[in-house]
């Protein structure tokens, strides 16, 4: 079959490699119809995780089932499904607690996170950019979809970034009426605005540099803050007549820098506590990592980001972090989405056949385009 | 009345000052006949805060109501009550949502955290290292207790330590059957250990660098783990087979050092974070401070504390912060000494006159002699 | 002043009576600027409660402050508020846990529920049916509005049945993504449907006998499920797939009875129990009592409710009851309707002088010319 | 291998039936070391129900793995596992949100409720008052227990009417500092009281009408409430102040009777609505349901309990009800155990060999002989 496969940094290709096939009688065979190239992908495109060369990349997968081991007993040839990115076992510690995204069985490379495919660190699962996948545990993993075509725009969001998005607004504390600041303005950014929405904000505010993305918060229902246009915790405080959002998210990460570029890990948690009243919660999916070899500074290449802890202690907030189980929110999305309450799509640039993810990559690296979104499409 | 004064660094005397009074009719006056010394007196006493010359100290105060104001309800002249440190207005945002240590209207020196008795930038509020002290909207702030005598060791402990202690393990979602890591031996940490044990953990670990202290750990059924004895979170994952804590409490603060005694203001978060599993909560009731100018680097004096944030990240644990709204929590812990259950008392090593209190700062200030929990009876 | 007072079964007069004035400090008299008739004030009407000769009537009440008393600190004459139904006092124990209409201060009368404004046997506290109203410990009850009169048929609905609406979403768990049925169309039961939403329900049925309320139910984006169609519970099985709504609500109370008119006080809850999910949550507001002397049956005279109780425990649900807590929402709902998000006045039938009272008590108590919810204007 | 079947009613007998085997990948055979009758084996003892001649009976099972299917990857022969009564799948709807004990998969029989073993109406499964069982599903159903022999009287609780019991004080909200009062000094009943004491409760009341049970609740710390010294609920609320417990658990169930021996199966709830405050949460554990054929009343027969739901709503409270899924909490009930800060076993008033499992029935279910609980060992 056809996959987009890692060559080499700046390098991935579309190649030719073997089909995927059933290893274990819970494992499930899907023709992927659509799969999403994720920011997270360009850490590995950039050359900067230690991606083995070969490797299937894709972990935003949907499709249909083409074949289901002899244990699997939901899922038939021809059902539509969504997979999460999580490799999830569904019966150790962690995932019987609701935490798919730290499975201690499907990670045997690193044994904090949990699995997920065509990833770093994240075990040997082949990703979904490709004409098949294979999935582990699928009675467990996959979720079910109504049969057709529609919605397949917004369905292709449920495998990741819409439930990582509200998984920001859910550690945070999210509830009806309430004021909510959500920084960045990229797609999981976006997709915390949408959420928050959903869980019944009276205001959101979304802060980012960029005014192409501020436009789009804007069509999201946000407020937007220019970080151009001066200290955005300022901007929020001013807003909210100095009380600050009762909510926040940082959608981000580690990769924060000035608008000079300048590298700065702790900039955008300074603001979120700034921005954020005393006793309220912050949620935190922007990633941050113990390592980082390419980070400016020694204490921010051993994951050390020296925010402003004083004061978030001064104000009694709490924080809650981590990489989401999709498991536990894409079921109720997808109702959303079925409802036409929740129109995740919206955030979709570009789509495309699988041919061209080489020329996507590179362009969504440089942010040239407009490419913020790109959906990719296997059998076009 | 005799007090307790603040008179300079290492300098607190017991002179004569004027009674309180009623200013409101909302107000009460108590006749103190327990009030405690705080760690955190230590500050002030050192003289590394603003904290003005001429101010009764003391924040850890019960009595007998000697005079309520004309509005007060609940309370009359004779009955027994506790103080939380914690002066709260009853109305406000905060207070109405179960937080009156953020209360936005008694605390005009900073506005952030709410007042308190006898302290730095909480207000302008007397202490209760006093024969008398003024407790404005008694309604809402006093804490009925049985008449009597009975219980005064442990029922003074309800004014701030123990709630303290026990909003840690809140903070750190203890639940029956956890596994309980607590930082910290001194009087909190100590009461963390009892709180934990309360709310049904099955294993608690005490963590610190004092032989003598972990002693008293051991008595409160904690496994004590010595950072004399090597890395503290190797040791808690040792003793958990790997998994390490379910739930974590820090109970030290921003002056955490090495055994050097070296400051390393981010020692203590590193270990917990290390020494708590993945997905794992953590309740910090350590304070930290936005400033804090005696720090060893600027850094750490803005209140920058360079903890390892992406591996906290890595493993998805949560953190709460904050001083502790006190009314939360003393009804149901005054019920459980009440019942038998909780006995705070054991902390207690000297039990003094007001009139010994100079010498007990200074002795508690040297840790020597024993000195952790001083009481102090202004009666005696 | 003018105020609409109880003179008997089927006759309340506007009548002229003492202006209301300073009792306590901590009063506020507001001068009433809107008012509603409450379904409520209909079991007084038709003489089927104890109220006394002369009350004046009327629990639904905003305005502006026209004298604070002198220990009041938030409100001055001129702002504009919101007064929920309950009279809460701010430091009981049920209070200071959340519990405003349990308040165990301001009832005399029963013990068991709180205060509340001219109503029968809820304490002495005359209704704001009239042109100024007293309102006791008034920082703390007093819900801050925008100056000015912009959402003033919105607002109005922040003292009662909005929140009630709410709190019953509340108590049955909905959640983004919920499939929620609501039992009852009346004004509370369209809140239900409209809180649902706000909620981030995904579907909303609403079950009525009546057309003309479930074509409100339809304007409120209810999937409207009437009852002479056939059994409702089969109706929402069968549009659920067979299983059930996720959450359910009861905005119906005691008085339910069959299309013939023949009263079946576990008739509602035996349909919620057969149409919500195993394991899912049941919010009851609408009102049961202890005693009901006009009830068909002995057991209904005792309270007693014969519903299937063995049915919901083999499908393991949970609900919850009571009267409103209504400073729990308040303020979040005035929040969202700020926003553009909430819209309660939809509800609104009829807008009125006070003068009008009594003929609209009539009409509405007869359910003729499309009374459904009339406000007053005492000023017009 | 040697089992216990039903035979007919008040006949059980041991008789030679064929070895369970492997009949899915994903099972287990264990060597059933502990197993014990619980008071709902008696209902098809007395042959009140539909169960089929020759079902093996028994569904509190431990034992030690003695075969273990291909696909099963964290058991292997000779692990000690204890078996939670629900046969649950693991992969549906209401497994994957903690419901196992309403599987939507394991039984075929009803529907409604989950699969369990030797029982009437849940599914297929043999029981494992025998030599071997066949556990399905291993993986997900399995506890691990350390291997030994060490506590297995207390880790043969953990199958069914520990988590059941503290399932009581988890739906009651039993928090640190409570009142509880516990309906009926049966084995639940008595778990209930150990359970809220775990849970940290302050005090517990346990109400019974057998001196000899509430001299068991007696030594579990309760403050035992006997029904022949007057109404239960009074003497609550004396001992209480008026203000009644906290938090209430019904642990009698449906066949709740008069000391006459007069059925009233609406007693215990009303009683227990009186005896808990307003605005407190009741844990209804004991059995209600749908369809009662030897009830008394045509009422009783279809389910319905006429209880004081007025009285209910008046204060505001809430419930909660069902079978309890273990898989939620014998894990930390498990590591309570092992810290010996849990002992159920504390209830058992008899260990015997299998064979003399139908003098045990017949005497159990006479309440002669002290036989309460009785735990039988298939290899002695």
């Amino acid at each position: 079959m056809k996959a987009v496969v890692y060559s080499g940094a700046y390098d991935v290709a579309v190649q030719e490699v073997p089909d995927p096939r059933i290893e274990d009688p819970q494992d499930v065979i899907i023709k992927v119809t659509t799969t999403n190239i994720c920011g997270s992908d360009l850490h590995m495109y950039e050359g900067r995780t230690n991606v083995e060369q070969g490797k299937v990349l894709g972990h935003e997968n949907m499709g249909v089932v083409a074949e289901a081991g002899p244990a699997v007993k939901d899922f038939r040839p021809g059902d539509r499904v969504s997979v999460p990115f999580n490799v999830a076992c569904g019966t150790c510690f962690n995932c019987t607690h609701g935490w798919t995204s730290f499975c201690t069985r499907t990670n045997p490379t690193e044994g904090v996170d949990g699995g997920a495919y065509g990833y770093a660190s994240m075990g040997p699962y082949a990703g979904g950019q490709a004409e098949y996948l294979r999935v582990p545990f699928a009675d467990f993993n996959l979720l079910a979809l109504p049969q057709g075509t529609e919605y397949e725009r917004d369905f292709t969001m449920l495998s990741d970034i819409f439930p990582t998005a509200y998984f920001g607004t859910d550690l945070a504390g999210v509830s009806p009426g309430d004021t909510v600041v959500v920084y960045g303005a990229g797609p999981v950014g976006l997709l915390a605005v949408h959420s928050a929405w959903l869980r019944g904000a009276a205001r959101v505010f979304c802060v980012d540099m960029h005014g192409d993305r501020l436009s789009i918060a804007e069509k999201f229902g946000a407020t937007p803050v220019s970080i151009a246009a001066g200290d955005p915790a300022e901007q929020v405080l001013d807003s909210t007549r100095g009380a600050g959002a009762d909510c926040g998210v940082e959608a981000v990460g580690y990769q924060a820098h000035e608008p000079s570029g300048q590298e700065r890990p702790e900039l955008v948690l300074d603001w979120l506590v700034r921005s954020v009243r005393p006793t309220g919660r912050l949620g935190i999916i922007g990633v941050y990592m113990p390592q980082d070899p390419g980070a400016a500074t020694q204490s921010a290449k051993d994951g050390r980001i020296g925010f402003d802890f004083g004061r978030l202690f001064q104000k009694g907030q709490a924080l809650g972090t981590g990489q989401c189980p999709v498991k536990r929110y894409n079921e109720k999305l997808r109702d959303l989405i079925i409802a036409g309450r929740a129109t995740p799509s919206a955030i979709v640039s570009h789509e495309l056949p699988l041919t061209e993810a080489p020329a996507a990559y590179a362009k969504f690296d440089k942010r040239i385009d407009g490419y913020t979104k790109v959906i990719l499409h296997p059998a076009a």
